[in-house]
This record gives structure tokens, C-alpha cells and sequence, in this order.
């Protein structure tokens, strides 16, 4: 129900989010990462632009891109993920870089609240969508792989396992391949994972492990990217490497160089404009501030309100022609 | 929100459901049929086997099979119809025809609620889905065209407007053809229709003009239907006439004999267990109660309550392979 409730936000002013709280762990071992525990809270009017989910830990109001780590605790191989769009929702939830605390907000594109268009035969997005904390694909960098420039945001999550995660969930994932979309010009990874905690995480461990278990889904997802903006009047979306996924190694990689430019911004190595750096628990960035600067930021959003009812037309399903 | 709402039977004990209300008609021209005004009333436990979808008219408590007519008011071609399933959801409700008023339930299925299973890449049933009142696939008549017994329910319609429908909603529907399935070795007729106040309803006709303008929509819908059963264990189903549609004459004709065979059941000219009959509004039905017992009916239900939390596994997605 919480998914819903917070897509629809009515309910629930404090919200906890242990990782999966509400779905049984048949396989979960001993050895399994434990995550933090981190809340979610929504402030302002749900289907409006001034609505927010807002990120804490223990201590208080955090960033969800500076200070979710971004391995899970006491692993170095289980990510982190902070859920922006349940599947089978279209509101375009994002981590919002320029404000302070980085809260989740919905994009907003010609003056309006972004639904990304339904696209026959899909259903909104087709995995629980996110991003990982502590990454971001600088786009003052080349990749070497793709020959363009980073999307200026953290890098993409597409989290493939059977339950349908929450808007502000921090899950735990296992990382299973890439792909490598070229969306406008900008290279804009997308990961591929499974919740740790998914009673099939321990028989995907890398991407052939994916066609075998969900045949038909890599092929939808990338189906999925090149058709999703021609509604709105885009042209299709293009694919490096011809389309085809890489394996988990090279989506390691692609993470741990995406870190290092996090790594670099939050240092202060780079300078960049737009983005809020603030900090609470990265101590030795230039940009921390204390609990109190971080619960005043949070302190200062306007209180939940009524959600805005939703116009029928976001449900339309769009029918596209791939040439 | 209204769907969503009902779906999670939250909200609204008494719920206002003229025809489409919550949208605009920018092509609904004059000559328009009018719908009179139902309501759809919850009671019971949402989400429990107690749970049950009354419905009124201006005088009171009816039977959403029996008292709602099958044609819209001033029309012989416009159709009510009684959605059961709102599109991309999947708990499978139904008209119930053993309980007086016929309200809608949930079916139930090895004494657990039943939920369709999400067969990728679709989500729920991709239509909204529900019958045509008045409507009935006698179990004793062997249609001439499939060879198969009726399936002893009111006659099922997928309407593939763009606007996802409210569950227990009568929305006004023009007939574009059928498809033949035999489900378990029955025939089950699917009326295809669509919403008369959706914006594209001017320019669908017949059931050619379904795959102009809803490219895949029909090839899927044979293909949704082969196959959701599948991860319950059960075979694949079939069609007959090797799965192609039939057009808006034939499906009509189809509506009509269906029509008729429940014109016998409610004259009570042939004899059925397990049917409830009660009609307020068909005068010469030997079955005919008064607005008083049918109020008495609805009265005896337990008032709505808080509705359980759905478990997660609703939402699993089952990849089947077709042969």
C-alpha cells in the first residue's frame, strides 16, 4: 500500500523506510548486509510543483545523493539505491540537484509536471527506477567508451526484482550489467540491478543471468529508452554498443568511475554551478553543515498538504511505431 | 483518483458515477446519449472476502446485471457497460450472480482472493474490462459459431479508451467487434468497444479501425488472453477462428442473441441454479422485488471498513513463454 499512498500522497507524514521492510526475506543469509535505517518525508502539495520527499538518517534531515552511502553497510559489492520512480508509475521523480538536501521533486518540463508517456505496450517505467548516492557523471568528462559527455546527474538504477518498491525506498542491490543509452547526446548509464533481499537475487549475478530468468525485459528496457521521449515530439533514443548490455564487471567500473567524480565534486576538485553540495555526514567536505543547518533546510518546506487529484490524461497509452 | 481510490477502498462510501464525469468530452457532440445516473456504493473490507460493489439508481439499491439496460438511454448502438477491472490493475472482480443485487466481488480462487497474474509485458488486464448488463451466456446453448457451451456469466467487454475507467463505473460504448476465446472449453465472447465520449471514438467504427489506430493493441489482447492463466497452472488458451477479431455486425449480433438468452432467464423461461434474479426495474419479471427489499438487501451488508494491505507478490511479473 505505501507505494501507492506516497504516489498518491495521502498519507503518512513520517514514512520509515528500512530496506524492504515489508517484504519477506525467504533467502536472506546471515551474510546478507544490513542496511541503515533512513526515512523518508513528504512536504508540500503531493502532484504539485512544490512538493518534495525530503531524506534521514538517525540524525536527521541528509541528502540522499551526498549522504546514503554508496555501498551498503559492511558490504563492497551490495549498492545502495534510492528509489525516484516505482515501476509501473510515470510521474518523473527526481533526485533534485540545485536544492539544499537534495530532496526528491518532480521534474518539470514547459511549465508543467513531467508524466513520462506510456508507451504500448509498457506501463510507465517497466523497473523500479533510481539512483546510486555518492555518484555523478560529470559532464565536463569524455566517456571513453561512448565518446560523449556525462548527463550531469547521478547515475541511473533500473532495479528488475518482482516487488514494487517506494518512492524514497533505500534498497540494496546487486549490480548485474549496463546499459549505455545515448539520450540527446549525453551518455546516460543505466544499471542494471536486483534487490539483494529478491528471492531470485542469488541466481543473477551477472547480465546473461537476466535473459534467462526474465527473457524479454533487456530487450524491452532498451525498446523502452529509444521510444520513451517521441511522444513528447523527441527523436528516438540511441544505444552504444549497438544496444546490447554489458556484464557486471564493466557496470562495476562504470560505478566506481561515476564515485570518483562524485568524489571529486564533493571535495570541491571541480567547479560546478547548480548543483547543492551540502552535506551532513561527508566530514571532511567543504560543504558540510551540522544536523541543525540541515534540519532548519528541511524545517523551512511548507507542511503536507491535500494532493493535486491527477488528469486522466497521464494514464493515456501511446501508440509508437519503432522504425 | 477516483480508481485508485475504490482499487484501495480508502475512501468515498457513497461515490457519484454518472458517465465519464471526471472527463472532458471536447468531441461529445448533441446527439449523445445520456447515461441516467448510477452510484456505486463499497461495503465490506476492501481487499477481504467481504467486500462488495452495490449499485443504485435514482430510486435506489439495483442490479448492475439486470436493472441497468443494456442499451444507453436514447440509443440502439451506444451500449452501457459495468466496468469490473479497471485497466493495469489485476485483482479479478466480478458481477456476482449468485448474491441478491448482483454486486461486484472479488473473486476467490483455492480460498484466496484471486489476483490475474501480470504476464510480461503487461501489467493487469490492458483494457478496462467489464460486461454488458442484461447479457447472458446461457450454459445450456451451443453456439453455433465455436461449438462450445456458453460460460453462464453476462457477456465480457474490453474498452480501449485512453482514460483508465473506475471500477463499478457504466460508461457508454460503442461496439467495434469480438474476439472468439474458448476459455477451459468454453465460449467467452470479448466484445471490444470504445468509450463514446473518448476523443478517438468518432473515428472507431469497426474493427479495422482498432488496429489503425491502436497499432498491436488487438494481436496482444489474443495474446494476454492465451497466456494469463498460464502461471496458475493452467493450459494455454484458445480462439476460435484462429484468433482473428470478427467486426462490429457480427459482435453485434453476438450481443443481441446474449441479450436474448438473458431476456429468458429473467422471464424465468428457463430454469438455473445458483442465479440471482432479483430485478427492481424489469416490471414483468416474475422475479421483481420493490425498492424497499432491495434496500433491505444492500442494508444488511457490514458498513465499509479499513481496507488490508495488499501483499507485494500481486505485483510479481511472470515471464511465459508462448509456444
Amino acid at each position: 500500500m505505501f507505494a501507492r499512498q506516497l504516489a498518491r500522497g495521502c498519507r503518512g507524514l513520517l514514512l520509515l523506510l528500512p530496506a524492504s521492510s515489508a517484504v519477506r526475506f525467504p533467502r536472506r543469509s546471515v551474510s546478507t548486509p544490513v542496511a541503515r535505517m533512513f526515512q523518508a518525508q513528504e512536504v508540500g502539495i503531493p502532484n504539485s510543483s512544490n512538493y518534495r520527499l525530503f531524506f534521514k538518517d538517525a540524525n536527521g534531515p541528509i541528502s540522499p545523493l551526498h549522504d546514503i552511502p554508496l555501498f551498503a553497510e559492511g558490504s563492497n559489492n551490495v549498492y545502495n539505491m534510492v528509489v525516484e520512480i516505482p515501476r509501473w508509475t510515470n510521474a518523473k521523480m527526481e533526485i533534485c540537484l540545485k536544492e539544499t538536501l537534495n530532496p526528491i521533486k518532480q521534474d518539470i518540463k514547459n511549465g508543467k509536471l513531467r508524466y513520462v508517456a506510456n508507451c504500448f505496450p509498457h506501463h510507465g517505467y517497466i523497473w523500479n527506477y533510481g539512483a546510486l548516492p555518492q555518484t555523478w557523471e560529470n559532464p565536463s568528462h569524455i566517456d571513453a567508451n561512448t565518446q560523449c559527455k556525462g548527463d550531469n546527474d547521478p547515475i541511473d538504477v533500473l532495479e528488475i526484482g518482482y516487488r514494487i518498491a517506494k518512492r524514497g525506498e533505500v534498497l540494496q542491490v546487486k549490480i548485474l550489467g549496463t546499459l549505455a543509452l545515448i539520450d540527446e547526446g549525453e551518455t546516460d548509464w543505466k544499471i542494471i540491478t536486483i534487490d539483494n533481499n529478491d528471492p531470485l537475487a542469488s541466481q543473477l549475478n551477472d547480465i546473461n543471468d537476466v535473459e534467462k530468468h526474465f527473457p524479454g525485459l533487456l530487450k524491452a528496457s532498451v525498446e523502452w529508452f529509444k521510444i520513451y521521449k517521441i511522444p513528447d515530439g523527441k527523436p528516438e533514443n540511441q544505444f552504444a554498443f549497438n544496444g546490447e548490455a554489458k556484464n557486471a564487471a564493466f557496470a562495476t567500473n562504470i560505478v566506481k568511475e561515476v564515485h570518483e567524480q562524485w568524489k571529486s565534486l564533493i571535495k570541491k576538485e571541480v567547479e560546478v554551478d547548480n548543483i547543492s553540495c551540502s552535506t551532513v555526514n561527508v566530514a571532511d567536505s567543504p560543504f558540510k553543515i551540522s544536523a541543525e543547518e540541515a534540519s532548519k533546510a528541511l524545517a523551512s518546506s511548507s507542511p503536507l498538504g491535500a494532493a493535486v487529484p491527477l488528469e486522466p490524461i497521464v494514464d493515456k497509452w501511446h501508440y509508437v511505431a519503432l522504425k
